[in-house]
């Protein structure tokens, strides 16, 4: 017997028979002996709508009563999960956050847990009741609701997972795993059955969307074995089948990934690059430049800055592509003028690619390899950052699905191995 | 400068509209000078949605878990008002019912307040804010969420003006405000401006409709001045006109009524009779008749025992109309026989028409100018019950407008008087 969270996103509990298909799936593990906590979404829509209401209301509603405002979708589908486990004759008792408490920091609409209390949960368990736990909310210290921001669930439960030591944290969700890169993309993209928690964490921050980023910091922090795994299959599939289905990750690093060098490609077309051209070179310049820009509350991803040359350098960086216009009216008004640039260029059609891999550690040649792939493509790169397990290059957009197939494919993850398995896609 | 509570129900918070035209009317009280608290109910519609879902799930859901659901759909609407009044330049926070703490028994979706924290409420009103408080619900020892049953949102503003000791307690609704009878069976019926607590809990329990009956209870408990009127005016009428409108409910005699003897007619056409004849009368009879169906969760409303005659009696009473053949049924099938009865009559097309009037208790010949008038119009009367300040009749339903409009005649209630308003129906 062993405690394990689930977790399941708004698509699963979206309507009444996708709630007791999740109660069907929850009850098969609780029937087996298992201690389960329960953490869901609100009903896919729910959320939209609700903060649909409040822009009607006000264009920058208060932060406040926005989180008391949202909270209300989890609390509302935590409830109906519940009834559903009652109706199939399952113990079961849902808490907000405030109940059990999960206690947050103030920052609302993208609070930070700061503690659980598992006491309240755990004699539930111990009652033999399968306890459910509003996702994305908790309280904070002046007992006011906060929620953590878009995709929170994934972190309240791994959270609710660190916090009760579960044996792992199951996220369910609308995909099978994590491949080796996008199936619509490249069609001989493989499910990762095991990944260290570094490379999710390069996969999620570029763009997977498998698993919230904070999620896996979480999970990284306090070392939570996570699986990502379907919720669409039949709900009452052998538990030993589903137990090792989809994509683990873990902190072992033994688990047969030695193998692999890079284990996926991961892709961005939200990008778009600013450039200032022949900025003077003094002490201080990347700050004169990208500290209006964070006080504008743009979020900068990718920062290059080349060799000075007679005294000035380019200075290049990636925004998120809504933010295209914003930033170069702030840079051509504000910011060149003030650092003394020559000039300001942006290019809202680039995408960001990047190979992920732990093996990258230890194996030289792997950039090497990623940027000799796209040159016989005839794919310029602009742009280059690379980190310990990750390196990134931005390219024109029209050539990302050919740079990641060609990439795919020269890094062998279209190849059988030991810790992928085929694409079910 | 006093302090005011409005309660709205989920009509006056039916759209975005309506919640902005709440705003503004609370606004203008603020504006004045007022502390306001305002206590809304969920957007109309809202929990019949969430209660409809869970029975989607369950015939008969977990009571905890339908409080946990339905709670939602007043803290959704709470902090839309709060959204709402913020964007109209007003300071403004919005409360749930365990925030406050509302502190109530554990009897589920039918809670009763136990007490009411005003300190939170009151730093807030100090600060200058407006405070909203979700209506309907509460929490209760455990931490688990209440409610408090359908119409609780009066009772809570009602509970919450008590424990603020506030000057008034308005409930804006879709009338403006109590009548002397129904203006759509009689269109000379008067607003009143004034009424005593006791006539409006019998106006209340006999279907009025304006005010839930626990909360007219609950003011008279704490002696809170309630005065019901309307939502639908428009919301930048001038304070002074709105302070006088609508029916204030006083707990102060001398307010002009000793004038009306009878201030109101009510009626209503839920309602089922049924007889026992020929019972056995020994002690403890109406006992072994009535338990039996308070055991099956029948309310029972009016109750009346003939004179016994040659050791037996008729023994009459009235349930609600929808309860009419499960009443039956248990009558015949165990009742009647165990008390020894010789045969159960019911009728469901019987309706209960009461006159209503603090003035009763002084003055003498009410009732018989009753029987009087309804007898010249030919209307059998079946049964009667009496209290102090009411008199009830049970009379053939196809006959209720008719004895309706005959009694408003004939006690004046057409007729201008100090304490009654034109209608405006």
């Amino acid at each position: 017997m062993s405690l394990i969270v689930h977790k399941y996103g708004g698509t699963s509990m979206g309507s009444i028979e996708r709630i007791q298909n999740v109660a069907r799936r929850v009850a098969k593990w609780h029937a087996a002996g298992h201690q389960v906590v329960v953490v869901p979404s609100a009903m896919s829509g729910e959320t939209n709508r609700l903060l649909g209401l409040a822009k009607e209301l006000s264009p920058n509603p208060d932060g406040r009563e926005l989180d008391m405002l949202a909270a209300t979708g989890e609390q509302a589908s935590s409830a109906l999960l519940a009834m559903a486990l009652q109706a199939q004759g399952v113990s079961a008792r849902s808490y907000t956050g405030w109940q059990v408490p999960v206690r947050t920091d103030s920052a609302y609409t993208k609070a930070r847990i700061r503690s659980i209390e598992d006491a309240r949960i755990r004699a539930d368990l111990d009652a033999g009741r399968v306890v459910i736990v509003t996702g994305f909310q908790g309280i904070d210290e002046q007992g006011h609701i906060t929620t953590l921001g878009r995709g929170g669930s994934d972190t309240s439960a791994v959270a609710v997972a660190a916090a009760l030591k579960a044996q792992e944290c199951l996220i369910f969700t609308d995909v099978d795993g994590v491949y080796t890169t996008d199936p619509r993309v490249v069609p001989e993209a493989r499910r990762m059955r095991v990944m260290s928690f570094e490379e999710m964490l390069e996969m999620a921050s570029l763009g997977s969307k498998v698993l919230q980023i904070r999620a896996v910091e979480f999970a990284g922090k306090y070392r939570v074995p996570v699986r990502v795994l379907s919720s669409l299959t039949d709900p009452l599939i052998p538990l030993d089948e589903e137990m090792t289905s989809g994509t683990l990750i873990t902190f072992e690093e033994d688990q047969k990934m030695e193998s692999a060098v890079v284990s996926g490609i991961a892709f961005s077309r939200d990008e778009a690059k600013m450039t200032l051209l022949a900025v003077p070179d003094t002490p201080g310049v990347a700050y004169s430049i990208l500290g209006p820009v964070a006080a504008a509350n743009i979020d900068i991803d990718m920062i290059v800055q080349n060799q000075s040359v007679r005294g000035t350098t380019d200075f290049s960086f990636t925004v998120n592509r809504n933010d295209h216009h914003r930033t170069l009216e702030l840079l051509k008004n504000q910011v060149a003028p003030s650092v003394g640039a020559q000039e300001v260029v942006a290019d809202g059609e680039v995408c960001k690619v990047s190979i992920v891999g732990i093996g990258m550690r230890s194996h030289v040649g792997v950039a090497s390899l990623m940027f000799r792939t796209l040159s016989e493509e005839g794919i310029n790169i602009q742009m280059i950052s690379t980190s310990e397990i990750k390196t990134s290059v931005v390219i024109n957009d029209k050539y990302m699905e050919l740079a990641v197939r060609a990439l795919h494919k020269a890094f062998g993850l279209d190849q059988e191995a030991s810790a992928i398995d085929e694409a079910s896609a």
